[in-house]
């Protein structure tokens, strides 16, 4: 009885407001649910300081049919963030109350053979934060130790908070060599944007980028892109060649997932030149494999998340320095309580990086 | 008068028997011509020892839509040789009377930026011997010194004169590492019965052949495969799958240009693997990027060609030193007027590699 | 009193014969000790099955200068083991029970710049096993789960239990390009043996292998050595120059430690060649560093433990596909109560591996 | 008769001023000397607009023992230049009349090893422009076609003519990673200088510098090192542990030669760096490599030349972007007859670049 009387109001403070993904279908809800409770003596607890949203998170939202083949509601969405830790399982050692770290959302089992092989970000049992576990749009979340990144302090919470997409930005870019080369960037949302200023900060003689979207270009601008074309209005190839004075980019970074946009990402590369590829496509694509790849001696490198923790280190090395600005991508800041608004803004590509931050 | 005398006669000898493309059309001659004459201070002038059929040649014979768009008859065929120096021009230094050399089909450049860079392979504005220009299907032939390669004395002609393809092969295999991994070999013709070769010589954990034709998965046997499926019977996925314990294999080599086959080597590639393009499809491909690609993080190399020459010093090193023996892809040897009979046996598939020896 | 009574045999029996570092000074006894117990939830215990003994191991039994400086007596000794997994602590997830395993002797932090950027092999906090903490010179051993490996069950004990030193034969000769390039080794104790091996079975064109007792030069060329070279007798760079026509040698692995065969290293390199020293030396070291390492180009690695952990999975790779065989190097196998006559043979130099292989 | 009065005056008119070493000793002289001539079809004739002081140069006219060994008088000084071509040889076919060219100094054979693998920079044959043939410090000079680098015309004639140092800084820079890195230039001559600048273009997080003039210094500061020491009041391991809270940079950049620098260079590299050696020490170094070294598992490049033309094209790129602005390292544009002023800049350290501009 006694014990009971304690526990009854513990439990009353135990909850928090999240937004979560209660059914399967479109839309999500914020939610009280239970706060996030340390399961095990490897993991952390961290209170959530900013939080932004990711093309995944739209995807989700929306209920495309990859997240309805994925995704068991209910489910607290959200898996970019920064923020303090405010408890610590008995296992973790070298972090501790009152470290203010971001999380990879890629959680990696750590014994596959891609894990000893120090390819983690291709782990063969990854699960990822918000999509297969409860994730961080909320005010607390809680993740293996092994998953968070202790940032530096001169990095506020609101970019701390956007390293994972930004660390796919840096993987891509930095697959290969940059330094004096030609680079084109096809697709202006966030990570392209990213990848436009990781390019610039690499030394890239010049970075000419791409998207349907105006309100996306003058950011890839602000970026540092050296030149920008509307899709819509100008045919990449020509605009690529114009640029090149025929002999195609260096380095191609394809971050839309168009099927046409991977064609010419193929076709615009130079002989002997590097093709990262991001973005991605719904549908299966078709090549001209012959000539657009095999007989110009293309490197593809297909990009999915980030290396652990090598890209997160020079993320850091980069933030920390000045470096590296992404400020400008941020465009939106926004409460909890409007992220239906920060959905939509995805929806029209009217925005850079949308962020939430917690009072 | 005198001197007219004597020049008449040299000018009747000067004429040799070489195969010739005469016309836009299937086929091919023997024909007299004119012996090769060195036409610039740069060239050298080598007497043919042995000299072999490459695929290409094929297709040229059989005059399919790629022949048809560059080949312009007349026309002589043939790539791949070895034989003696009789004559260098005035400006070559490092060669001389009576070197033993074996030829790059590919003649590069020199000067555009891929050349520059090192990556002659892909340089712009190569032209391939046999094809673009004369080639060695006759007693002399003519090339740049700068595209002979000098053979080491120990090294057989008729070993020596398939230096361009197995080049194809080490290239191709060697892009990457291969020391205690697992590797797939799709399609043993020539080119892939040699990556089998290399991969053993480099170490490879195990290697897996496939093939449609019996006669050279048995080859590829003799050339060191571990395991070997024919795919008129079995399911590469599955003959794959069942001998890596459902991992995938480490390293893709896709030798064959089937569509099917090309699919498949994106999804029998584990996460984070390697796959080298080198067989050429005829039509465009369609591919599963987003699932068989992309999230698996595959690093795609297209290869065309050999590393100048980088690629044929380490196969001056592996047939000197015997750690590679390629001699059992070499099935028939055949005198010059048997050559339709070497063409027949491309169709077929029932050959390695097809020699001319020369008298 | 019940408990006690089933107490107090279960105390009884908990002790085991370990060689002990008992004090500081030479020597080494084998004593009763506890029997090793896990500690912490991430640690397995092993029965250990078989065991090594590594130069350090004789380094600390002779007590030199650097085992005086860092060993802590009493200290169970011994790092290099194979066997079976006893326990298992509560959060290992990915062991259990019965499986089969080695330990990498290097403990890791993990969280230091080095391991974030998988370099572990350079930890900043690295703790060695037998060194700073209690080693596998006894019938238990206990260890993090994280410093373990699964071993093939294919592979013996006996070799399973060698893959320590192995591994720094295979990081030194596969940290640059091994097949056909010439690879001189300079030390053939057990790691210089291993690494004529692993040249080998990566593709070498020919390895050569120098040393001082005529002995290990026989076991070297058991293990794949084209030439040998007793340096008491022939000139190092004499034989060198000697064996690739006055061109030096494309890759030299440094194993020996003495000042006169460094430099040398840097001598019998080709230009543009590489380097790797592993041999540790005692004493600073003099090099005419502008004319026989600067103006030649050549690239020099410095080799310090293994990969952790890329070159164990490499290793798997090649014993348990039998491209790599060692066998031969193991020249003795004592019993525990022998271990003074395992240091003699070590001292001697009349050995390969010494292997204590348990009841 | 007619053609020998026409010769005559055209015999008169070829000559030309030039600064010749005249005698085996200090110092150097202006004369005058028949006007270079094309000497063979491979050739080309460049009216230089602009020429450099290298230290190469002033060893020379100081006639220390490197040059006393190898120069061999009277010889044409001078290896850095910029020009126009007035003259092509028979054979030379991608330049013509009125092309701007610059020189790689280092003539190379084209067939050793090192060559045929693309490493020309350490080519076994190399001679050196105004060492070993006549050099540049003259109104015309003639160079192989292969040694002449096609300039951009936005990069100005000053510029133009230090790519062959600036080379060496970007060769040495770029041998390794460095976006995200902190890096340590010891010794800030030109080449150091220039590191500096190419070390903050390819994104370094951080720059220290050290020298022993303050002029340099300065200069460096201007070229973008963000902290400088004077090695003659300040111990460098002490600035680079105070920089880097006591771990080290991740690549030290060695320019110096000084035997204390290179001990240094391995002291400050963090385990696992990176160090890149490319000043030339006068007499044997020596090393602890045990503790400096190995146990940390550095990795050395030994850095001599460029590659051609790897190094050059990424050159070219990042000074016609202006990613790349070296121009604040000239502090003095001298006229020939200046040279002895020029020389005694380079004695005192009080000079960046000294430059000869051609009327």
């Amino acid at each position: 009885m006694d014990s009971e009387a304690k526990g009854t109001p513990e439990l009353m403070k135990a909850t928090m407001q999240a937004i979560v993904k209660t059914d399967a279908g479109p839309g999500a809800q914020i939610c009280d649910v239970p706060e996030a409770q340390i399961a095990r003596p490897d993991q952390i607890k961290v209170r959530v300081q900013a939080t932004s949203i990711c093309g995944t998170d739209f995807h989700i939202y929306s209920w495309d049919r990859w997240s309805a083949g994925r995704v068991k509601p209910p489910r607290i969405m959200g898996h970019e963030f920064a923020g303090e830790i405010v408890q610590v399982g008995d296992q973790v050692e070298h972090l501790k109350v009152g470290d203010y770290v971001s999380g990879e959302s890629h959680w990696v089992c750590g014994h596959c053979q891609q894990c000893l092989m120090n390819d983690r970000h291709v782990c063969a049992n990854t699960r990822i934060l918000g999509v297969d576990v409860d994730g961080c749009f909320a005010p607390y979340v809680v993740v293996p130790a092994v998953s968070a990144w202790k940032n530096d302090r001169s990095v506020p919470p609101e970019i701390a908070c956007i390293q994972d997409p930004l660390g796919n930005a840096v993987h891509a870019t930095l697959s290969g060599e940059v330094i004096g080369r030609t680079v084109a960037v096809l697709g202006c949302g966030p990570i392209g944007m990213f990848a436009v200023a990781v390019a610039k900060a690499a030394g890239a003689a010049a970075v000419y980028a791409t998207d349907a979207h105006d309100y996306r270009l003058a950011l890839a601008t602000k970026l540092g892109a050296d030149a920008i074309a509307n899709v819509q209005q100008t045919d990449t190839e020509h605009f690529i060649m114009e640029q090149t004075r025929g002999k195609g980019v260096d380095v191609v970074l394809e971050m839309s997932g168009a099927a046409s946009a991977i064609r010419q990402a193929m076709r615009i590369c130079r002989r002997g030149g590097r093709v990262a590829l991001m973005g991605i496509p719904v549908l299966p694509v078709e090549l001209d494999m012959a000539e657009d790849m095999i007989f110009k001696g293309l490197t593809i490198h297909c990009i999915v998340g980030r290396r652990l923790y090598e890209t997160w280190d020079t993320m850091r090395s980069l933030l920390a320095s000045g470096r590296l600005d992404v400020s400008a991508a941020i465009t939106h800041r926004l409460r909890f309580e409007e992220f239906a608004q920060g959905m939509q803004l995805m929806r029209d590509g009217t925005c850079g990086k949308v962020v939430f931050t917690m009072p």
